[in-house]
């Protein structure tokens, strides 16, 4: 059965602010919720339309109305679990790492957190700008992969101005990224959709690099962020 | 002045049947609409909160709230318009060709109509279970590319048993992309976001190609479609 003040909570966790004031994010789907239950996170709470044989204080079992009630999807999937947000470990600055600077679509930073964790990327670092990675369509983008990349929201330009690895960034009118010798360590930052890195964070960029284009000179004007982010971690990790 | 009639061929025009059966599509937003006005694309009507100065007789001025009314996005974006669907061209078998077995979900196959258009790949060919893409959501994620790339949707078994050059395929057991040489001249076939590539088809391809995982063990188990597409066509393009 499902309770008032449980819809009034769930509902809640929609927005950012919410999900700041009660520690808690919404996933949906059986699978990501077994996923993210064999983790470290803590659970809150599962509604779920089958049981998955957890420990049973955790779990309400609702029909598939109330569910449809509380769920972020137009197609739920049979279950919605609320988690405790998990505190932030310290940057490592290990290796490669990916900042963001202001990417506002959901799925776009979802597909981007499933990127890090194929290619081994263990810290997102995020401009205050950039979409909460506890929105619900993130967290439905990410597939799992939300548990396995420490993200990170910074001033991203006082990060930058700080750190002493290499910074390498993502225009129009960089170098052509084929031809560049890639570092294993290194900051590498996408910029915005619309208006890719801002002018405060270009300052600190110390190379640009670019995904040339094959087309007609008619041909599209750029790449989505998610899949020149593909391109480019594919290109540091190639060898 | 917005007509019932209108507003029932607009909101028709979400189902695949009634856009075959009428021969039209929606397209929203002006930047789209207008770079689509430059193409060889025939307008059927525009509507539009906000004259666009073309040929009186195919703009009809409309308000906020009706264009909200027709409107298939959350947030509408100042105008909608109707153009023809347009007649396929032959497929050219011309040096690299993309196709794909079974893409379901429209913004992955309109981040793939946008990566062809960057990567130079002037044939798509879509297998007849792949997602329609006049679909609007399709078309909202191409960003004008629609126009520049020749979409055919076919029996993808019978084409690829009567095509004679290489066939290469996206699997999680293939050979490592990097260290492979990819032609100028090929098809690259990408399957399915759920399934991979299916067996009628995994039969007809000569090279399975794949993407390494340079994460921990725990790492996420693919990646999405569009991101794979990305990395591929990279490869088969970088020099």
């Amino acid at each position: 059965m499902l309770s008032k003040s449980h819809i009034k909570l769930i509902t809640s966790l929609k927005q950012k602010k919410y999900r700041l004031q009660h520690g808690f994010f919404v996933v949906e789907g059986v699978k990501t919720i077994k996923e993210l239950l064999q983790s470290k996170l803590i659970l809150y709470a599962l509604y779920t339309t089958e049981s998955f044989n957890i420990d049973a204080k955790d779990e309400i079992l609702i029909t598939e109305a109330e569910l449809k009630r509380i769920s972020f999807l137009t197609t739920p999937n049979k279950a919605l679990a609320i988690f405790k947000i998990p505190e932030v470990k310290p940057i490592e600055q290990n290796g490669l790492v990916l900042a963001l600077d202001a990417v506002r679509d959901p799925g776009n930073l979802g597909t981007i957190i499933r990127l890090c964790d194929w290619f081994g990327i263990k810290d997102l670092i995020c401009s205050k700008e950039t979409v909460d990675c506890f929105n619900p369509k993130v967290i439905q983008a990410t597939m799992g992969s939300i548990i396995r990349v420490n993200i990170s929201y910074v001033d991203l330009e006082l990060f930058l101005k700080e750190i002493n690895v290499p910074v390498y960034g993502a225009f129009m009118e960089g170098e052509t990224v084929y031809n560049m010798h890639l570092p294993n360590k290194g900051i590498l930052v996408m910029g915005n959709e619309a208006n890719g890195v801002s002018k405060d964070i270009e300052a600190l960029i110390r190379k640009k690099v670019s995904i040339p284009r094959f087309g007609d000179l008619q041909a599209t004007e750029s790449l989505n962020v998610a899949t020149a982010t593909a391109i480019l971690l594919s290109e540091f990790r190639r060898f």
